[in-house]
């Protein structure tokens, strides 16, 4: 019999053929990535190939020969009901091998294709989700041979797919009676790891979805992604409900101390809104919540705990022992998750007390690990977890910020939200401000602003606002290096008011009329403190100045990193070394979603993560109260000085204490 | 050092040890089966062992040394908390060696009992069931090295029991942290087939128990066993809630079919009836819910699949398919029962659409698979489902006997309940009856009686009392061969009445009058002759005549084996060879609940079993018509023919409808 030669690009696999063997054949013999879902019926449209005539050595080209069948009419039915095909392109399962080829395999018939991502330091995504479609045909039942359906179904998948043994829970078995009756006894299974089935429709279905949670103190978000190719489909976040038990997060560990049951009415507040973020983002992207197949959940210990429905009143005290630190398996249905009858939730693991889920995220979206370069990566939240190393040696900890950076605690404070002050710049000579608001582009002194911010109404001042200001006000020489706001500047601008025994600087005269008064400048001297001192406790750990700083969370997607340098929260670094990651936790969370392997990596990861406690740290505390000055005492912050006018460090506290600068 | 030397009795294993060696680590070095559930520290006391010096040839025996260790403090708190041992009898962890030694292992310190059944042909259940509980010391945590409580757990289990890698999904990591600290780091934890926890309690816990669950489409019945002892410690049953839906599983289905979500409501009405038998059991032994930890469920295909919330529609008509036929394990909180949080409930695989997990269970309790004789194996519900042949090969089918036997569809018939008239004596003669009644010990014509039925009140006719009456009346005459009440001997008796065209026997002039109408006969005859046609067709199928029958369930408890026979319900087999069985499917509940490998030996022979489908049979309806007849046309009951005077079979249908018989 005559053997054909197939070449696979841009693989380079190839192999002899008969003539009559289909392409999605050959290219499985060859382990070809080469997808589909239909198993070759022609209606998934996933293994589409574009097909040349081969002319190579072994075999003579004959120009006139068709090398591959003829276009069927399985092919045709395809096109008029899902639209033409590219030029020269072939669907794999129905192109049949009868002359020597070339076939290029184009990214989207890829199984493993790969999400590029922004960021230069960014790895690209390969998506290879846990969960993949499998179509098949089930025997019918027969009173002879009285086999079960799911016997029927088992046999089938193994037959068609190779999946030896494939399990289903009871949730899943429930539903599969009528998909096969329905579906006239054909039915797509979602498989989960190649073992267990968690969703099965009727006839050939070709998508899968998968939700990526990222559960903040203060917000949820939630990204629903396509699992064939790894793009996010809809994004959607909502107010943590919790709110209600408390603003930050020691007040709900409290309320769960002194309420019997709280814990559970925390839960099922968390539960419901991940749930109806599901349904937001299944809504807006018109897609069945049945077709939601898994979904993985990032978050900060407390959160992490309280979602999975475990008590975290021990992580409200020393020794702040986690109930789980490993990463988990959950059935959605047992966390009142309304989507495929047998999808998992997947919680990314704990790396300590103190550092949770959140900063698993972080580690393997920013993948510090796989790095040469020493990097920082600050996720700002109700604490700060900090992670610092390279691929040598990893070091974590969490330092206690408490809520200022998150506008919580600050006089004027707010959180992120149009209408909130997150920019700010105060003339050196005048002491006059001028400031930006989310949601409009203008400065407060250019023309229009007053129309727009009419509109828009001005609020309050959020985390990077309250940081700028203060950051401002230092370089103005309002504030001091020990942060005193000066009266006596009241004789020179009636922005300085005196408060009681202390003064306030008036930010906007109003309405609202916001003032930044001596408790706050305080309150943001202490969370930058705890910030910088927790970073350095790890720089010290690990003998090491960072090559690069990531600050992740929405509050350093909105800081300017000069400002942060400024105040004295971050170590020195190169400032376009200095970036955010936007919300790395959630990334993690959708890497955890998208490729299964990373789910190993990041367990492996953690485990070997050094783990520093600050509370016991004895150095922690002289390098918290060093840090409370600003910039601060320990750092020189020669990369900073290059760009801003910032005053020389002090050797003493009483140099920095009578230090004043003008504009 | 010197080496003693220590034997082991009843298993003969030996091997030397150092002084101070206990004797549980020296059991557990030789493989000695002793038990232990605290791990040696003195509490649980399973490792009781009678010590006695040794005198070998190896060693000489010094008979003024002590051989054993002195009685110890530990033990001493044991015997005061818990009582005296008896004499020579030492706590196995507590005593080590010090001299040559005998050790006995009694019966009730070996892990692997044995449970010891009633009939000779019953093999005795070796009690190892899936669960097994372990007492652990847990680290705690700490500040410097931040694992989780749950992996300080897994590796107090590695350390202290060899158990790699222990898990526990997040209803039992609920429990882990209050535990833990309510034990002073002391839990118990009852793990599953050496893998998963399914409960953690605080401290040293002794006792775990396990249900089994037979659902009868009337009754359901469920086992409260200790899983140390094997002993079923409470006993309890319920009418099936389900009835309210419709009396016999046919009704019951069409129900699911004419009403939307029909299915839901009978799911939750069986699963309610379920956790209050359970809750019942668990009462009446004073053992907490918790305690609780594996269930093992039996059941009729239709009650199988209900319980487990599988819509049983397909199992209402041909080509009856069934959703799943392999054994089926289910957390029990997701079947709404109330026990262990990570408990199991393990339901017996399915044989065919018909031939349940009640058969399984009957299989496994009666090991046919085992037998050299030829064993036919009879469980009658609303189906008669049947098993027949032994080592070599079996065979099972269901016979669609109708309700009738259980009392249903005849005119004065109920179910088997204080009340119920049981047995029935005709005279030949007079053709006066005589009967017995549920509840009462004398027979109706005995002295007394009627004082005691009276507070009794007679009710109705059961399906003993209803197969003995048709019996009787045919050994009397009144019923000729074919099923016809003989009117004309309404002249001779005034139990004869006519009625319409036909007639009827007066069983009881009443209160309550019971009348067997000619219909009643018609329904037992339609029973009886589908019931004995499909075991001749197994009988037929295999080519051997049963050596032995065994009748499962209610109904074959209350039986008479005569009067089976006489009926012709049953094929011909030596009288003292058949036998009740009593619910057989509720002890195959039993055994897969006590005895872990049982499980796996049951799947594998129900896979082997061979299914015969009556409906579909060329040879069933010839079979089913020759069998109406009284006894019937196809056996000449040679065994029975010894017992009572029993009509020689006829050859033509003439000859046997004209026969009749005086007393």
């Amino acid at each position: 019999m005559t053997e054909r030669r197939v070449v696979f690009t841009p693989s380079g696999k190839r192999g002899d053929f008969a003539d009559g063997v289909s392409l999605l054949d050959a290219a499985r013999r060859l382990g070809v990535d080469l997808d589909s879902v239909c198993g070759g019926r022609g209606i998934c449209g996933r293994c589409q190939v574009d097909v040349a005539e081969g002319a190579f050595a072994k075999h003579a080209l004959d120009s006139r020969a068709d090398h591959a069948s003829p276009w069927g009419a399985v092919e045709q039915r395809y096109v008029d009901k899902r639209g033409a095909l590219p030029p020269g392109r072939r669907l794999g399962c129905q192109a049949q091998v009868s002359g020597d080829l070339v076939v290029d395999v184009p990214p989207e018939s890829q199984v493993h294709r790969q999400v590029v991502r922004k960021r230069a330091e960014e790895h690209p995504i390969e998506v290879d989700p846990v969960v993949r479609l499998h179509a098949v045909a089930v025997r019918e039942p027969d009173m002879r041979e009285p086999t079960s359906d799911f016997r029927r179904l088992q046999e089938a998948l193994a037959e068609q797919w190779s999946v030896a043994e494939a399990e289903a829970d009871i949730a899943v078995l429930r539903t599969l009676q009528k998909a096969l009756r329905a579906g006239d006894w054909t039915v797509t299974v979602a498989l989960r790891n190649g073992r267990e089935i968690v969703a099965i429709v009727p006839g050939v279905a070709l998508e899968a979805y998968g939700v990526a949670v990222d559960i903040g103190s203060t917000t949820i978000a939630a990204y629903l992604c396509d699992l064939a190719s790894g793009a996010v489909v809809a994004s959607v976040g909502a107010m943590n409900p919790q709110i209600r038990f408390g603003e930050d997060l020691m007040s709900r560990v409290s309320y769960v101390m002194m309420n019997p049951g709280g814990d559970a009415e925390l839960t099922r507040a968390v539960r419901e809104a991940i749930d109806a973020l599901i349904g937001e983002a299944a809504a807006a992207a018109g897609v069945a919540r049945g077709a939601i197949v898994e979904v993985t959940l990032a978050g900060n210990p407390i959160m992490h705990h309280l979602a999975l429905g475990l008590d975290p009143t021990e992580l409200g005290g020393a020794p702040f022992a986690l109930a789980i630190d490993g990463a988990c398996e959950v059935k959605a249905r047992d966390l009142g998750l309304d989507v495929a009858p047998g999808a998992y939730v997947y919680a990314l693991p704990c790396i300590a007390g103190h550092v949770g889920a959140d900063s698993a995220g972080v580690v393997l979206a920013e993948a510090p690990y796989l790095a040469d370069e020493m990097r920082l990566i600050v996720d700002v939240g109700t604490n700060a977890e900090i992670v610092f190393g390279n691929r040598e040696r990893l070091l974590a900890a969490s330092s206690p910020t408490g809520p200022a950076f998150e506008g919580a605690q600050i006089s004027c404070g707010q959180r992120a939200a149009p209408g909130a002050i997150e920019r700010v710049r105060i003339d050196r000579a005048t002491l006059e401000p001028r400031f930006k608001v989310i949601g409009c582009d203008l400065w407060s002194d250019e023309p229009g602003f007053s129309e727009a911010a009419a509109g828009l109404g001005v609020t309050g001042v959020c985390g990077s606002g309250i940081i700028e200001a203060v950051a401002e006000l230092f370089l103005a020489g309002v504030v001091s290096a020990d942060g005193v706001i000066d009266g006596t500047l009241a004789a020179r601008s009636a922005r300085i008011e005196t408060v009681g025994r202390t003064f306030a600087y008036v930010l906007n005269e109003g309405p609202p009329r916001l003032l930044i008064y001596q408790t706050d400048v305080r309150a943001i001297q202490l969370a930058k403190a705890a910030l910088y001192a927790g970073a350095k406790l790890l720089i010290e750990h690990r003998g090491a100045a960072p090559d690069r700083i990531t600050l992740a969370g929405a509050f350093g997607a909105h800081i300017d990193p000069v400002y942060a340098m400024a105040l004295g929260m971050i170590p020195d670094c190169a400032l376009d070394k200095v970036a955010s990651a936007g919300n790395a936790a959630g990334t993690g969370a959708r890497i955890a979603l998208l490729n299964r392997a990373s789910r190993a990596e990041i367990e492996r990861v953690v485990r070997g993560i050094e783990k520093i406690e600050t509370a016991i740290e004895p150095n922690f505390q002289t390098l918290f109260v060093e840090a409370m000055a600003i910039p601060n005492k320990a750092d020189a912050f020669p990369n900073l000085a290059r760009r801003i006018d910032l005053p020389a460090p002090t050797a003493t506290p009483d140099g920095g204490r009578r230090r004043r600068r003008g504009g």
